[in-house]
């Protein structure tokens, strides 16, 4: 009998917070990956920063994993500190837990940046991100990769 | 009335999947990354390749997005034509939806093959791998970068 009231409990809350926060569909990852690329080209080094959980994963090319956002903020710091290097994306696919709380995305990118003799070039790429929601309810960049 | 016995069906019906399947952890997909570099180690292009969902995406540098197996195999291919080739890894990090049906692996890799001139060269990587459970119950790659 109390492992039934108990599974009614838990029917109702899952009912209850349903109710309170829409679950996260494919076309939310797809939205907020959108708005990381708008905060990125209107706020450069602080918008990008500003999509990372705190404990993100980033990947520097010929060293090894960063974790935590005081690293990656060295990591990236030094793309953002070349005033003319920009960087935008588009996702073109998106996946989400059936529990609304962690997915993906896939999308193109073009960036511009100087190559190892300081010529300016602009290269296209290719990106797969995971995004995990916070505690807060915000969705967050946990890992980011591209090539 | 009719809702509330809705969500005591729900719960019941809950607690008995959970109960024929256990639920997928982070320790699952640190697993199932192992017994993915495993079996490419002993089977080769077929080992790996059978680790991958029929609609995954791949990232071949310089070229678009790939998705379903008949390109990924067309793109890996390649890598394990060379019969020196080999590839190996180890995941140092994962994490997993609630619902344990997507989740991804964070891990080191080492590269052996032939640098553009030919010469054999072995490299260092990292990579990021996503995870979906597969209708029968399978865990298989959804995507996988690596640099």
């Amino acid at each position: 009998m109390r492992q039934w009231m108990l599974l009614t409990m838990l029917g109702w809350a899952a009912a209850l917070s349903a109710e309170n926060t829409p679950k996260a569909t494919k076309e939310t990852l797809m939205r907020r990956d959108d708005e990381f690329c708008a905060a990125t080209k209107e706020r450069r080094l602080e918008g990008w920063m500003s999509f990372f959980a705190d404990d993100a994963t980033g990947f520097p090319p010929g060293r090894d994993l960063v974790t935590g956002k005081a690293g990656l903020r060295q990591m990236y710091s030094k793309m953002f500190d070349d005033p003319e290097f920009t960087i935008t994306w588009k996702p073109v696919k998106a996946d989400i837990a059936a529990s609304g709380d962690i997915g993906y995305t896939i999308g193109v990118s073009e960036i511009n940046s100087k190559d190892k003799d300081g010529k300016r070039v602009t290269r296209k790429g290719k990106y797969l991100t995971v995004w995990k929601k916070q505690p807060d309810g915000s969705w967050k960049v946990a890992a980011d990769l591209g090539n």
